[in-house]
C-alpha cells in the first residue's frame, strides 16, 4: 500500500470528521463522544498559526483518499528549554491497517517535531491496547510511566 | 505539621534549586541531572507572564522554610476547547514526608487549574513508585494509560 | 516488635480463622468470602502429611498472640526437576503492621522452601496493592509476568 | 488450517524436544536454556500417572505433523477444595501462527481441566508480550495480579 503523509488541508474537513467522530472511527474506539463544537474547534486550530496544534493525514496514493491521521501539539516542560511534542491522536481506517500506515504517521510526527526543535515526542496508550503496542514497541519505547488523573475531570 | 502552599517567589531561588537539583533532591530521585541553564530557565519561566509554567511551594508554618514544591503547566488538547494542566514535578523534602504535604501541593494545583479554566489535571508516575501511588490513589485515579516515547530523545 | 514465626498448630484454629475470614481479616481485604468448608479443609491440610500445603504463623513474643500468617504450597513445574513453592496468602493484623512482620513471614517461607528443596518461591499481588509492593520490592523482585485466568472460574 | 489437539505420545519425543528446546523454539523465545536432564524429566512426567503434569499437542491434519503444544499441571490452593490447573507452557511453531492453533490448545486445556475437576485455569505472560495477549484477552481475562519472585532463584 503506497501512502503519502501530508499536512491536513481545509478541504479534508468532511473526511477528517468522519474518521474522527464517525461510525467505526477514532472516538468510537475510545467509546467516547465529543460535542461538535470541540471537533470543529480542534479542526480550526490545525490552521491557526497561533495554535501549537497540528494534524498530518495519510493519503492512499492509488485512490487519493484520506485513510488516517495523526494530531500532535507542542508544550513546555520543566526539564528542557525546548518543547515536547505530544502525539495526541493516531488513527488508521480499519480496512487499511497492517500496511504500515500507522508507522508512517508516527515517523511523520517525528520529522515535524524535529522541524519544530522539540526535544521529545511522546504519547499515551491504554494498557490493554495490545494491537497498538505491537507497533509502538517498534518505533518507540515504553517509558515506565503511567498516567494519573484528577477525578471528575473531563 | 502546619503547612502553607503559595506561589513561588524570586527570593525562593536558592532553596528551590536545592530541592530541585541538590543532594537528596528531586532530580536525584530520578537519577537525573540537568544543565544549570535548564534549571535557571525553568525558574525564570515561573515569573514570565507569557509562559504557561508555574510553581507552588510548601512552607513549614513553624520554621518558614520551603520544604516542597509542585510545578505545573497548561497545554492544548484536541479533546477539549479548554486546556489541560500537567503536574510536571512534585517533591517534598525527605524529612517532611508522611505529613500530608504532597497531598496539599496536589490540591493547590487542582485549585489553580480551576482558576485557569483547565478541564483536566494529570501527571505521570513510574510503575515502580509505590510510595507515590499510595498518595495518588487517594487524590486521583490511574487512567489506564501508559507512556511511550521516541527513542534517543532527551 | 519482637516476633517469632513457627508452624501453625491445631490449637491456633480459632485465631487463624479469625485472621483469615473474620472482620478486618485477609479475605475481607480481597472483598471475598469462602464457604466454611473450604476454610476448614485448608486448615486440615496444614497438618496432613500427604498434602503439600503449609502455614507459618507470627507470634507476638510479648503477648503470645498470633498476629499474622503465611500459607504456602509446593507444586511441579515443567522448567525444573525440583518443585516451586507458591506463597498463597500473607497477612498481618492491621494493628501490627510496619514492624517487619510481613518480611519475617516471607523469610520464613524462603527458609522452609530451602528445606523442601524447592528451586523457586513466588507469589502474586494486585497491581494496585502499593503498600504490599513496597515490601515485596525489598525481599523479592517483580518478574515481569502477569496473570491471565479462564473466565467464569471460581 | 485444520488441527487436532491430542495428548502427547511417547513417539512425539523428538518433535516435542525440537519445538521446546530447538532453534526458533519455545525456550529460545524466553532467551532460556534448560539442562537436557530437565527436558527429559518433564517429558517423562507427561506419562507418569503419579505426576500431575500433562501435555497436549496440536497436529496439522493435512501433514500429520506436530506443530504446537500446551503443558499444564494441577496443584492445591488454599482458596478451594478442588485444584487449580496452571497452563505452564504454550507454543505454536512460527510458520503456523495466526490460524487459531493457540486458541485450540487453550480450549483443550480448559476441557481437560474440567475432566480433572479443577475449579480454575490460569497462566502467566510477560507484560511486553502483546502478540500473546491479543489472544489471551479473547479466551481469558487479566486477573489484575502480577508475579513477584525470590531473588537468585532458578
Amino acid at each position: 500500500m503506497s501512502v503519502t503523509i501530508r499536512p491536513i488541508e481545509k478541504k479534508d474537513k468532511e473526511v477528517w470528521l468522519h474518521l474522527w467522530a464517525g461510525p467505526g472511527g477514532y472516538l468510537e474506539f475510545y467509546k467516547s463522544k465529543l460535542p461538535e463544537a470541540v471537533s470543529n474547534n480542534t479542526f480550526e486550530r490545525f490552521f491557526d498559526e497561533s495554535e501549537p496544534v497540528w494534524c498530518g493525514v495519510a493519503v492512499d496514493d492509488k485512490t487519493g483518499k484520506v485513510i488516517g491521521f495523526a494530531t500532535y501539539l507542542s508544550h513546555r516542560t520543566t526539564w528542557a528549554i525546548e518543547d515536547y511534542v505530544y502525539l495526541n491522536d493516531l488513527f488508521v481506517s480499519a480496512d487499511c491497517r497492517l500496511h504500515g500506515v500507522g508507522r508512517k504517521l508516527i515517523e511523520y510526527v517525528y520529522a515535524e517535531a524535529d522541524k519544530l526543535g522539540a526535544c521529545r515526542v511522546y504519547w499515551h496508550t491504554q494498557f490493554e491496547n495490545h494491537r497498538a503496542q505491537m507497533l509502538y514497541t517498534k518505533v518507540g519505547f515504553k517509558s515506565g510511566f503511567l498516567t494519573y488523573q484528577r477525578p471528575n475531570s473531563k
